[in-house]
């Protein structure tokens, strides 16, 4: 009964309700409203209940933490529909301009430069829409961040034994700008740069590169509960399969780490 | 001789001649059509000859069940723009416009919201030029199919075991919508239902999860020799690799079963 | 602050550089111009100095390979953004129109029918650009290469053995038209058919059907150094991880050869 009253009342447009405030409805993007009912009442439903009432809902992950596991989710699939309603979320709850600009600039190393181009086109229109201008986005070149020199010798020292002999080429571009420059970036926290990375990896179901990231993430503070929460919500915006796919990564690296 | 002559009166838009006489032709959907033979007159030929005179018209798998899984297999992997026709084929073959609803609500789980989202556009184009109205929706809430306690008390189980010490909330949600609710929806048979699950899976190339799904799809009736031919549909759909990918994963699992 | 001067001069559409010259900009497509600095100053100077001024320029692999390597990296992951300034560049590079349309009828087969599709849907409209008519396009059905008898033998044995019992369908189609007759197409030489087909496969992190392909490309003349390139390559274009995960598969099989 309750739940038939709240389809009756929220399962039109029901995923656009937090951004119907903050979006302006002028000049419609044809992809930016995609009305669930006229084809599904059902995913309505659901994206009600499950998604907009429990998922988003729960306390173990926060609102901010969950909009950049969703975002980078987005962007790494090239889901350019589903991106646009939550870039206006992710800055409702608390993504900054500059970490946007971030997210995708690292994006475009670990999904490729056609997504972050891709998901440029969609940010720069919200961006124009929320007034944001270049005063509010990332130097090109800032002070970057003090390099880790103990994990950062362990993982050269690994990329130089197994990538040097087959791509001297990877390599190179692996220590320089990858590491030595877009994860030394102050533009995001170590700790949000792993949430996206991971984020991404378990999104594309690239579990054989997701156990070095996943302890990276939490040698920069991610939580093996905050953990969980970022699976089940990639479940959602990814597909069950990957999600499912990253619960034995997650639980080995989980095990192996000192208790 | 025979194949130059074809190629002669068929090379020309080959790929939408079964959509022909149903698909209306004013206000022409930019994504709609596809010259291929403007820029591959080889692929008009392939079409033609291999896709549209041979793959679709193998008896071994009904025109409706191929339908089935090229459209689980276009909105698992974000096809949009050759999702319109097979719509239009999808109807002509018998699936019902219920049954497309079903399929992208259940694809919602199983290859992400946003890839539903993006299904949803494109489907209600079709709907409307095709006058289906919501009369024809299948309800959000019907009544659902009983559960099998013994298949489903294994399931739970095992996810109870692998997943919850991970992330309790892709148990929640796994048990209540997806497999409490998703899958005892009336308005796909659980028969078709897994047709769509395995034919995402596969055509994503997520093998570690087919395995599972390729044992349930046989236990709801579908038969070896169908899965040999949903493979050979993908193959076409989703390109070769992971069609030959489930190769042999679909052995084990047809081997293992008593027969 | 020579990164600071260049990201000034060209920080600015840097991605769009080389092919300002050659796109007329008349009739803009909306897709066909992202500016980058628009929302990430950081990312248009890591395109232009690690992409445009250093990856691109690097010796061991030539403008006209990195272009069919950037090509089918971008049509295997359906990136159809990215594609229409590449297939600028690569007609630049020295990629005929006659080997793009082979490129994208080899990846019907390897990717999809969907991808090849979308990419005929942007190359029409550049070919109609540059002034290229059908009279390029090689031939529907043209005189073939001649069978590898020994090669050919060895292949359809395999699948003979592991498709056969499992999927007949998928056998017929790979025996024909996919190696007795795409494969065998005189407008693309087999080095660069492999190369297409090796990195459409890592591009898309197709790392078990990798091995094969990769040992049929250097027998086609692909050098072990000039692999090492094709993997930097992709890296930029679909992303770090399927790049790294190819490496150990690129390793095994340089390693099996006979030196």
């Amino acid at each position: 009964m309750k739940k038939t009253l709240t389809f009756l009342l929220l399962g039109l447009g029901a995923m656009n309700i937090s951004n119907a405030q903050t979006a302006p409805r002028h000049e419609p993007d044809s992809n930016a409203e995609v009305n669930v009912s006229a084809v599904s009442p059902a995913l309505a439903r659901y994206i009600n209940e499950s998604v907009e009432n429990d998922l988003w809902k729960r306390p173990q992950l926060s609102p901010r933490d969950r909009s950049i596991v969703t975002l980078a989710t987005l962007i790494a699939r090239n889901q350019t529909i589903e991106l646009r309603p939550e870039l206006y979320r992710a800055l409702d709850n608390g993504v900054k301009p500059s970490e946007i600009s971030e997210i995708i600039t690292h994006l475009a190393f670990y999904a490729g430069l056609g997504n972050a181009k891709a998901a440029i086109a969609v940010t720069a229109k919200v961006f124009a829409e929320r007034h944001i201008g270049a005063d509010q986005l990332p130097p090109a070149s800032p002070r970057l961040l003090p390099i880790d020199e103990k994990t950062e010798a362990r993982r050269s020292e690994i990329v130089a034994r197994d990538v040097r002999p087959v791509s001297p080429a990877l390599e190179h571009f692996m220590n320089d700008p990858l590491f030595h420059d877009v994860w030394r970036r102050p533009g995001l926290s170590p700790r949000d740069r792993s949430l996206v990375t991971v984020s991404s990896l378990i999104a594309n179901g690239q579990v054989n590169e997701a156990a070095f990231h996943l302890n990276r993430a939490m040698d920069n503070g991610l939580t093996a509960e905050q953990i969980g929460e970022v699976i089940a919500q990639i479940a959602f915006y990814a597909g069950w399969p990957n999600a499912y796919g990253a619960v034995a990564v997650a639980a080995k690296v989980i095990d192996s780490r000192p208790k």
